[in-house]
């Protein structure tokens, strides 16, 4: 213990009568009958420590100049409290330390706002002082479980014979980088590197060199637009293996999760994991990463509506597009119109150009379009949206991909009112035969729906050539309670298949070359078949951790607009560093 | 295992008669008689296989097409070898597997230099073809062995209850950075971060935070000029901790070094290890980081010499310099004049004009100056020296330093060419009572010796206006074998003296405030003492491996002028990327 004889919320009850060193924080002071009290807090909780004239007027003296946050060292003796004063609240609420003598430390101001898990403070001013924010219990919580997560997961994959390798962070940006950091060399003026967007290429470099199994927890780089849940460093835990089919690596990943869960969370989490497909996915979620904690699947009525008289429907399904609805069970009476026109406004958002609905009353349907539908096409919409009365359907008849994010997002927000989904669950979903690319109308090509390195189905493979869209990738995304967790796949090993996946995505062979020469070369040494998976860190510690904020499980974040408020990064450099750089700003500054 | 039996290298005597799933690279293949052997290799090691007419035509025609380094997945029988062809050099000596089936997974051309340990190619095709250099087993070894490090590394830091925490990358670059890494911000144009060349401020930061006890494995980055043992990027074992003394920190260091030598080299260290003090370290070894496994101390003559008829001696000491000498044992044979003018040309490096010599021989001292030495200087000569028939004494007279510079290095070279040195030894030293400032006569002004948060010794407090560079600091290096392994230090918590520290650094109050406000601002809100380490894993690991070059300790390392010769870094980027960051190029491309 190097000086303490306990942390202070861990002084056990079998320490009473003996002699202790604390080293802590002030949390709270209290003056009482001539007493004087104070909560000394470590990172571990607090104990309860009691300054009297009997015991040292020179300590009493001395903590009567003490104030919240002061840094204090103490020595004394561990008694029972009297009855009347034990504290249930906290593990040390049974005794309380006498203490014979005190050394200030380190005195402090008046701290901006109170550590307490309790504290309402903006996050603005939480950043600034990230250094208090981080003293509060839950905060101190969440980066131990952060450790053991980590921790965890290294044990597992050690156990599993997996290398832990360092990849390089000052890497070569590719015109294909658009989002890459870039870092301007001294050494080769004009030229720079890129900060990595994942280790990807490098991992899979590992599994040319023989390397088998590579883990590493990989800061990453991306330089975004920020959102919410977005950080422009992230951590991942990246994973690469050879020789190991898609079922190898996800039975694998699934026992490594579990562990997890078990030593982390202390919960058993049933393996397999379920799956879904991508199209099934979109299809009953309207979401790639779909929350299944709660049911509210979405029912597609195309086939029921197509030749209805209600041109809405009719005309959308005619047009090629879709009609489909989700059942709010026993939400009649819990929208009203007004309600529904705001949920109209917030399907809009997602492109719909409006919500339909119906009320289900015992035996017919009711609600502005209820007329269009004879009771036989009632009694089919009911029965396919498992009606009963007092449900609630809400409609959206659009193009494909339309009806799939204004349904999907409508789910999650109805969900969320309704207060549908139980948080105590966690609920692993695999989903599995991505297609390989997508196609980008705006720009007229095909993109990788995962990364260019993705390995599609083998009887897809001249599909590639023929119709692209058509291909299916051997990937799988580990999705958990509606946040993407990771995704992986198995890696193109071949020079031919991977320079068509190149020319596929609109390289020019030059530029292929140019820019991934070394790797297609490197195929040609002898590479085996690889793949793997990243998971995303930050995300994983927020759910295990119950946190709504992805900044939460980062020690110093930075804002949405890439800015650390403690430090004041980034900031102004001199004339001689640009200089040295061989670099201009185009700014007035 | 995952669809494979074994790895290679590990298939046990006891599989014999098992039928085995086996998956690698073809070491090597070998046709003798009609029968047809591979050395099938992967990251464990080798074993062989057998194909034969008896067993399988089918595979025996396609292993007739395979070449080094295919990749191939094998099904056969395990069998005891032969006698006579047992090879004793390898684990899997005794046994063969008949092959029943073999898949070529992949083909490879004939790669640049052959996958073994023994090949001898230029270090810069082993580095564009690194993921060929690694496939070797000494490289892998290599990983393996870094995996261990960190590994026993975290497990006991985690044990002794710290927390990985993770620090940005992307932080504040501050004028004092010379050699930061900058890195443009699109979003805020015109400014930049700095990549860390240290996690120091929010290491200390955890501590103010609360965290009592930190590490991480972090990555750092310095843009120097560069030299052999340096890497633009590196990796240091970053730990820091509140509430312990100098004392504690090197006792739990020790502990953890010693686990560490234990765990991954199987060798049992002393503890504690041995202390000498800067000053010391400088007078006998002319180095902060002396190489004790071999004496040859460097011995002080000036007293002896101050009056000396030898002008060169008394003159040197006479304008405040030092005459100085080593004692190479049996060297007087083995060095002639002209050797010894080649050590002259060596010590010129370091500054010293010359090298001046004696060899004793029965009775006396012989050469050139040999006649300004009467009897009994020559015999306090080679008391002081313990000079014995046969020896070889070298002198340098000059300032301190050079003295210091000329004779350490020597010390050194001439160690390794007589080989004094037993390589077998891990000989730990910490370096301790450090100055904590360092006068630069070119700049005029005192310089950190360490960085300018080391916290000086309290009743040295008062020198820092009237004498600073008489000033200890509370400062510890570790070293191992002649090389720095790291260094660590208690920090300073307090605002003021961190104040004083940075005027007397030059800084005004301004700039003080303006680049470290925030870290003077968090020392006022009950900062604990605090202090701690960092040690170089690269070098660690490059030391337990037995390795003399750093490059050989990271998977892809960049050259002396901070190139990736795999992925051609850093490169050119594209006019809009430089757009979208408001910069220009002063260079001509």
């Amino acid at each position: 213990m190097y000086g303490r004889s306990y942390y202070c919320g861990e002084v056990p009850i079998e320490a009473i009568g003996e002699k202790v060193k604390l080293k802590g924080w002030v949390q709270k002071r209290r003056d009482l009958g001539g007493l004087i009290f104070i909560d000394l807090r470590d990172r571990s909780g607090v104990v309860q420590v009691v300054f009297s004239p009997e015991v040292s007027n020179e300590a009493l003296t001395i903590a009567e100049g003490i104030r919240n946050e002061f840094v204090v060292d103490i020595e004394g003796t561990v008694i029972a409290r009297e009855e009347g004063t034990i504290n249930e609240n906290i593990k040390t609420g049974q005794i309380e330390v006498k203490a014979e003598k005190i050394v200030i430390l380190n005195a402090a101001k008046t701290p901006p706002f109170s550590i307490s898990d309790k504290t309402e403070v903006s996050e603005d001013v939480r950043l600034k002082y990230r250094y208090l924010d981080l003293r509060r219990t839950a905060m101190y919580e969440t980066f131990k479980m952060r450790h053991d997560v980590t921790k965890t997961i290294r044990n597992y994959l050690d156990g599993e014979g997996f290398l832990d390798v360092e990849t390089p962070i000052l890497t070569k940006s590719t015109p294909e980088g658009a989002r890459d950091y870039l870092v301007p060399s001294r050494v080769h003026p004009g030229e720079f590197y890129a900060l990595p967007q994942s280790p990807q290429i490098f991992k899979q470099l590992l599994m040319v060199g023989g390397f088998e199994r590579y883990y590493q927890i990989a800061r990453c780089f991306r330089d975004e637009d920020l959102r919410a849940d977005r950080q422009p460093e992230f951590t991942q835990i990246d994973i690469e293996t050879s020789f190991m089919s898609q079922e190898d690596i996800i039975a694998m990943m699934e026992e490594m999760m579990a562990t997890v869960m078990t030593e982390v969370k202390g919960l058993k989490v049933e393996t397999p994991f379920p799956r879904i497909s991508y199209d099934d996915a979109m299809n009953r979620y309207g979401s790639d990463k779909p929350d299944t904690r709660f049911e509210m699947e979405i029912v597609d009525l195309s086939e029921l509506v197509k030749d209805s008289g209600f041109k809405v429907f009719s005309g959308a399904v005619q047009s090629g597009g879709q009609v489909k609805a989700i059942n709010v069970k026993g939400g009649a009476e819990q929208y009203s119109r007004k309600d529904i026109d705001a949920l109209t406004e917030f399907v809009k958002v997602y492109g719909a150009k409006g919500l339909a609905w119906l009320k289900v009353e015992e035996g017919e349907l009711k609600g502005p379009i209820a007329k269009f539908f004879d009771e036989n096409e009632q009694q089919s919409l009911t029965q396919l949206l498992d009606g009963a009365a007092g449900d609630l359907f809400l409609f959206v008849a659009d193009k494909k991909s339309v009806v799939a994010d204004s349904l999907g997002a409508l789910r999650l927000k109805l969900a969320k009112e309704l207060k549908l989904i139980d948080e105590t669950k966690f609920n692993f979903l695999w989903v599995t035969d991505w297609p390989l690319l997508e196609y980008d109308e705006g720009e007229g090509r095909y993109f990788a729906a995962h990364h260019p390195f993705t390995m599609p189905v083998r009887e897809d493979l001249d599909l590639l050539d023929s119709d692209p869209g058509k291909v299916r990738a051997q990937a799988y995304d580990l999705v958990l309670n509606g946040y993407e967790l990771g995704g992986g796949s198995l890696r193109i090993f071949e020079r031919e298949v991977q320079e068509k996946m190149f020319k596929v995505l609109g390289f020019s062979e030059e530029e292929a070359r140019e820019q991934f020469g070394f790797l297609l070369e490197a195929f040609e040494y002898g590479t085996p078949p690889h793949g793997g998976i990243a998971l995303g860190l930050d995300r994983m510690v927020m759910l295990f951790a119950g946190r709504t904020n992805l900044r939460d499980t980062i020690a110093f974040p930075k804002t949405a607009s890439a800015s650390d408020l403690l430090t004041d990064a980034p900031g102004e450099v001199s004339q001689s560093q640009l200089n040295d750089l061989s670099l201009s700003l185009n700014v007035e500054k």
